[in-house]
C-alpha cells in the first residue's frame, strides 16, 4: 500500500458508544442542559473522533502553513504579485505576520511548508522544505498537476501531519499561503458541489468588479477545459462527491455522469498546497488528533480528503467561516458549522487559530466542570 | 459628589486622534485591507477606548460574577428552585461551573460578589460580601429596589472594578448568577427600547411554553405597575433611552412621553446584579479599561449604564450574542457587534471569557505585526 493509502485505511468514524458516553455526561454537568449551545457539539463530536469520552485537551496546537504558487496567476486574477507569496514566507519565519501573532495568543507552534513556492528557499528553522514543483501549470488551460505531483504533495502533508503529532501536538491547524489560491479553490469546491462558479467564486484577498469577472470565467474555463462539473450557470445536477467508489476502488466526484476521481479533480484545478493540506487532514485523522480548518484554501482541500475517506470529517472542527461564499459552500456539503462568523478573509490559518481556545473551552468543560450530584446542586430536570 | 457622579464624570468617549492612528496603523500591515475583519474594528475601538494606538494589550482579565436573587421568582418565571443561586455560588468558589472551566482557559481570575443573595453566605476566598439585601422584592407587584438599593449596588460593581484594576486586571468581564434574572433582564430592555414583551422574553435556562407565556405576562404587568414604557403589544413608540437629559440633569428612559430617569428604571424593574454589573461597567471604562459584556443580563445593565453615560458604550465589547432574544435587540440599541455566535444562554459570564482570547488576538496584531515596508513585502495598494 502506498503512504496514502494506509492513512486512509486507519482513518476511523466518530465512535458510537463515545458520542454517547459525552452527551450522557454532558448532561449531568452544573449547567442546563444545551446552555453551551454549539460548543456541546463540539465536545460531543471530539470525544467520537477520539473515541473516549472525554476527549483529550486538544492541546497544544500546531500550525502548519503550506506554502505553493499557481500558474493560474498569468490569468490575472489577482492585483498581488507571486512574489508575495515568498515574501511571506520570509514574513511567517521572522514571526511578523498575522498567524505569528495569532499562533502567540493561542500558544501554538508554527511550520511553514514549501510544498511549491515558484521560488528556492533557504533553510530556516520553522521551515519544511517539501517542494513538489516551482507552482502549478495553469489549470485554466489544463490540468495544474501531474498526479504524480498530487501523490507527492499530499504524501507532503502526510509527513507534515505526523512530525508534528510526534512533536508533541494534539491539535492540528491547517493554514495556507500562496497568491491566487482562492481561484483554485472556487474551481474544486465546483467540481466536488456541482455548484456554479458565480456562486462560488469571491474576491479572495480584496479583488474589484473586473477582476472577480474574470476570475469567474477563469474557474468556468478551468472546469470546462478539464471536463469537470460546476461553473457553468444552471449547473447544478452534479450529486455529492464525498464516498462514492468508482470502478478503480476509488472515490469521485460526478461530472454530468461521468466519474471523476478525487485524485483526478485534484490535479486538474488544485493547487499543491490543497493537494499538501488534503493528506495533512487525513494524516492528522488517521492518529485521531483533531484538525481545525481554516478557511476557504482548507475547506476546498477538505472537500478532496473527504472524498478520498469520508469518516475524516468526523476529525475535522470548521474554524471559522470566511468572507468568501465558496466557504459556506464548502461546509454545507462537508455538513460542519463554523465556530468563529468574523467576516475574516486573510488565510495563514489565522481563523482556525482564533477557534482553538474555543475548541478547548468546549472540551475543558468535559474535564473540569462538576455535576449535579458533586456539587450539591439541585437539578431541575433530574 | 457621589462615587456614581465621579464615575459618570470621569468617563470619556472614543479619541479621535487614537482611532485614526489605529486605523492608519491597521492599513499598514502586511495584510490585504480589511482582511481581519471585525477584528480590525474592534482594535481600533480598544485604541480609541484607551485614547492610544496601539491600544495596551486587554491581559489579564478578570470575572466578576455579581450573584442575587428575585422577588419575581415567586410568579413561577422559571423551574428552577431559588436556592439554585447560593448552591452556584459555592460551585463557582469550589472551581466546579462552566465559568472557572473558560476562566482557566483564557487565564482570566474569577472573583463572586454577593450583591444580594436570599441567603447568609460564609467568607471564603474569592468571594466579595457586598450584600444589599436578600433579593429584590416582587417587580410584578411594584418597584424591585429602592433608589437607596440602586445607589448602594452601583457603588458595590464601581468599588469591584476599582479593586480589580488595582490589582493588574486589563480587561474587566461580566458575570451573573441569579434565579429568574431573565426576567428582570427582559423588563430592562423594554423599559429601555421601547420593544414589546413578547419579543425580548425569551426561555432563560430553557422553560417551556407555559412558563414562557406567564414570563410574557409578568414582563408587561411589571411595566405597567410601574409606569414604564415597552411591555404591550404594538408598544413601539418609545425613543431611545441613551444621552438624554431630563429636568434634573439626570439621563433618562422615555415612558409615553414622561420621562423616566435610568436610576428610577433601574429601581422599577432591574435586580441588584443589574445595578452592580451597571456600576462595574461604568468603574471600568472611567479607569479606560475595557469591559467585556456577556449575554442579555450583562446587555440589560450596559442599557442603564449607556442611559447614565453614554460614552461607556465606546468601553464595551460584545462579548457574545446569547440565544436569549432580548439580547440582540440590547446590543441593537448599543450599537455593538458580539464576537461570539454559538446559541450560549449559560450566563456566569461564560459567553464574554470566551471572547476574551478574540479581543486580545485583535490588540496583538497592532503590536506584533509587520508593516509592509519593515517587512519587504510587496503592497499591491501602496
Amino acid at each position: 500500500m502506498t503512504i496514502l493509502e494506509q492513512t486512509v485505511a486507519a482513518i476511523r468514524p466518530a465512535d458510537p458508544a463515545a458520542l454517547a458516553a459525552a452527551r450522557a455526561h454532558q448532561d449531568s454537568l452544573t449547567k442546563p442542559r444545551g446552555a453551551l449551545g454549539v460548543l456541546e457539539e463540539v465536545a460531543v463530536r471530539l470525544a467520537g473522533a477520539a473515541a473516549v469520552s472525554p476527549p483529550p485537551l486538544p492541546a497544544p496546537a500546531a500550525l502548519a502553513i503550506f506554502a505553493a504558487d499557481h500558474g493560474v496567476h498569468a490569468q490575472g486574477v489577482t492585483p498581488w504579485p507571486q512574489e508575495v507569496t515568498v515574501q511571506m514566507v520570509g514574513n511567517f519565519l521572522a514571526g511578523g505576520a498575522v498567524a505569528n501573532a495569532f499562533a502567540a495568543q493561542v500558544g501554538a507552534s508554527v511550520t511553514v511548508v514549501d510544498v511549491g513556492v515558484a521560488a528556492d528557499l533557504p533553510p530556516a528553522p520553522g521551515l519544511t522544505l517539501s517542494k513538489v514543483a516551482y507552482g502549478t501549470a495553469d489549470l485554466s488551460i489544463g490540468p495544474a498537476m501531474t498526479a504524480e505531483q498530487v501523490a507527492a504533495a499530499l504524501e507532503a502533508g502526510i509527513a507534515v501531519a505526523r512530525e508534528l503529532v510526534d512533536q508533541g501536538a494534539r491539535c492540528l491547524v491547517t493554514g495556507d499561503m500562496g497568491i491566487a489560491n482562492t481561484t483554485a479553490s472556487a474551481a474544486l469546491i465546483c467540481a466536488f458541489t456541482g455548484k456554479d462558479a458565480a456562486a462560488v467564486t469571491g474576491r479572495g484577498t480584496g479583488v474589484d468588479d473586473e477582476t472577480l469577472a474574470r476570475k469567474v470565467e477563469v474557474v468556468r474555463q478551468a472546469l470546462r477545459v478539464n471536463g469537470l462539473p460546476g461553473g457553468r450557470e444552471g449547473a447544478s445536477a452534479a450529486g455529492p462527491a464525498g464516498g462514492r467508489e468508482g470502478a478503480d476502488g476509488l472515490p469521485e466526484g460526478v461530472a454530468g455522469g461521468r466519474a471523476v476521481p478525487a485524485l483526478e479533480v485534484l490535479a486538474a484545478v488544485g493547487g499543491l498546497e490543497h493537494a499538501a493540506i488534503a493528506g495533512f487532514i487525513l494524516g492528522g485523522a488517521a492518529l485521531r488528533v483533531p484538525v481545525i480548518l481554516d478557511g476557504v484554501i482548507a475547506g476546498s482541500a477538505a472537500l478532496a480528503a473527504a472524498a478520498l475517506a469520508p469518516a475524516v470529517v468526523d476529525h475535522c472542527v470548521a474554524g471559522h467561516r470566511s468572507a468568501e461564499p465558496g466557504h459556506a459552500a464548502a461546509l454545507d456539503h462537508l455538513g460542519l458549522r463554523p465556530l468563529v462568523e468574523l467576516e475574516l478573509r486573510l488565510g495563514e490559518g489565522t481563523g482556525g487559530l482564533l477557534a482553538h481556545p474555543l475548541v478547548c473551552a468546549a472540551v475543558r468543560v468535559m474535564h473540569e466542570v462538576a455535576t449535579f450530584d458533586s456539587a450539591g446542586v439541585t437539578d431541575k430536570e433530574a
